[in-house]
């Protein structure tokens, strides 16, 4: 096993534990990250109406604006489970809730993995019961995000100070990945004081422009959960500047889930500008940055910009654009303006694809919208990811 | 060069020519079809804002509710290529007209392939001017059905009988397949006797069930369009056999396109019951059966069925969706049934996904709504093909 991410700075008074239980292999399976105090929780979830049974209990958790634990397990996301699976995550927040005296409804589970399997419970009742106490240490977070990870190469790990305090955030992603109003899951922890009326605004406009803005295949994935946790430890903080380290903080971790799609060699950033608004920047640049066929371009160094023209000429019911006020561009190339192909060295362009960034820059001619997304190319590697994954 | 296929039926009237004239390489991709005396049509084209300079013009033209022939190439859609592209179209319906001595508002032309480029005019004058007359000859779509192809492995071409009328049909498809109002291109052919005002409301209930039922990547195409011609040279028909047989001829080349997707090796068939109305019913459908998840685990034969249920979730839109109402059954085998997992001999199920043609039904027990759509599996060639197709 590669050695977990450390951190350059961790948030005071998180402790957590990171091991394997056996749900599927024996890679890091199992986390629980626990504060020393009571702190203030915001969440959001997938807005999947087949969420997952944490998801729903999640729900329920964090709804008095504060939470004290995390319990998370990859390689089974319990959904599609029925009455059962309700049952096995209401027993594993209990169970956690009694080795840490702290209260149920205090404790945040999340899954990730296969659907529509029951949970191992035994290995978690084992995993949990008069262990967990002597397993938690301070700033051992890599190994939780670790832990978290499915398909994804490797863990999706920052940190970002905020005046006496930080806020260290983790993220796992990979495949399944067209979050809406919230991620695949991910879990941020500061020691900033910071009131749970005030969190829950500060990460839903975080989350806005960070994870909405990442797509890898349009899944939206069942078990979406992105939380963030603020013990107090560290003081009051500017708030301004806390907006923006969050910002930046979901903003990393929402690219690393890009550049990491499953069998992604290259990430691909589309930004869209003069649109109607943002709504409308923002779905068009999700239209091009989920087109198979610009993606897999992408994925080959093809300098086929009409896949751009075509993903964009797809929006139909955005029935104000208008191809003769269109311009795009590949990095500093632009290749169609204001509605007219442009004279391009197509090999300087395929040399330009050929790097690990490709940005793709649209102009609508419009109004002031703008969007940036992020998404990945489309290998053989996906596809062979995915085809067997259960077996 | 594969011989071109042939039909059992020709409907009467039609001559038809189909070469290579180099728009990219030394395969068919020109191709004219002609009807000896002017015949009433009708026609459906791409939904796309950004849709090619043929389909700009064939609008144009078929809006008289009469056309005489039909001039198509491959390997270049004459797409985003601006006021030029414009000039090139018009041209060719032009130099057409004057060869068969019709008039250019009879003529409808049609390109498909790369997006971008401006067609190379000088190859279709040569193939044009002084040419048509002496190559149309009877009996002979198979190999127009041939020029039409890009990346389609094998043409699409059915034929059907209505009384003492016969109705000729082809389609190619293969990728940037997501019809939305018509499809990729296909061209019907029939000498029943059709007023033009009905014809048109007979091809949109033969395309709504069919065409618009297809998706092999969720790229819709800049250059969809599907268009019937009926010269009457059989005389008049019984309307509802014709309406039957037209959406059989339909929906035969429909299934042939989802079937040839690029890279495909499966046909699958999503049919959805019980839904709140035909409309959800398409919706969910068309999610499950664009999945990259769904698509992957079909090709690689894995009985990952929670991939079904993550689909129908993400459909956040329908608010009435409930897990606890939803069966899924792959064939004959049901893995879920109201809202919980079913236990399922899995090397069975792994069986099954072997063959040729997957049916994943779903029940939402809602209402009577209901739609069957298709599509195909999700391969590594599918990547390759698209990673390198201009160049």
């Amino acid at each position: 096993m590669t050695a977990a991410p450390t951190l350059p700075a961790y948030p005071q008074g998180y402790l957590s534990l990171a091991k394997n239980i056996g749900v599927k292999d024996d890679t890091l399976d199992f986390t629980v990250i626990y504060s020393t105090v009571r702190a203030t929780a915001a969440a959001m979830f997938t807005q999947s109406l087949f969420c997952g049974a944490p998801v729903v209990i999640g729900r329920e958790h964090v709804a008095d604006g504060h939470l004290q634990a995390l319990v998370i397990n990859s390689k089974n996301a319990n959904v599609a489970t029925g009455k059962q699976g309700l049952e096995n995550a209401r027993e594993i927040t209990r169970l956690v809730a009694q080795e840490l005296a702290i209260a149920p409804e205090d404790v945040l589970s999340s899954s990730t993995g296969v659907i529509g399997q029951q949970l191992p419970m035994e290995k978690f009742r084992q995993a949990i019961v008069g262990k967990l106490r002597q397993e938690l240490r301070p700033d051992n977070l890599g190994a939780s995000a670790q832990a978290i990870m499915t398909t994804d190469t490797r863990p999706k790990l920052t940190c970002k100070r905020v005046g006496h305090a930080v806020i260290a955030g983790m993220a796992k992603g990979s495949g399944m990945i067209e979050p809406n109003m919230a991620t695949m899951l991910s879990f941020l922890l500061t020691d900033a004081a910071l009131p749970a009326d005030t969190l829950q605004p500060m990460l839903r406009q975080a989350v806005e422009q960070s994870f909405n803005m990442v797509s890898i295949d349009t899944d939206t994935s069942t078990s979406d959960t992105v939380v963030i946790m603020a013990n107090g430890l560290a003081g009051e903080v500017d708030m301004a500047a806390f907006q923006t380290a969050l910002n930046e903080v979901c903003t990393t971790l929402a690219k690393e889930v890009a550049r990491d799609g499953e069998g992604a060699t290259k990430l691909i950033e589309v930004v869209v500008t003069a649109a109607r608004d943002d709504q409308q920047a923002k779905r068009i640049a999700k239209a091009v940055v989920n087109s198979p066929l610009l993606k897999t371009a992408v994925y080959g160094a093809d300098p086929n910009w009409g896949r751009v023209a075509m993903a964009i000429g797809k929006c139909h019911e955005d029935g104000d654009i208008h191809p003769e006020r269109v311009s795009i561009a590949f990095g500093d190339t632009c290749v169609f303006a204001k509605g007219e192909p442009q004279a391009v060295d197509l090999r300087l362009l395929e040399t330009y694809l050929r790097g690990e960034e490709v940005q793709i820059t649209l102009d609508l001619g419009l109004q002031n919208g703008r969007a940036t997304v992020w998404g990945c190319d489309l290998t053989e590697d996906y596809v062979r990811i995915n085809a067997l994954y259960t077996t």
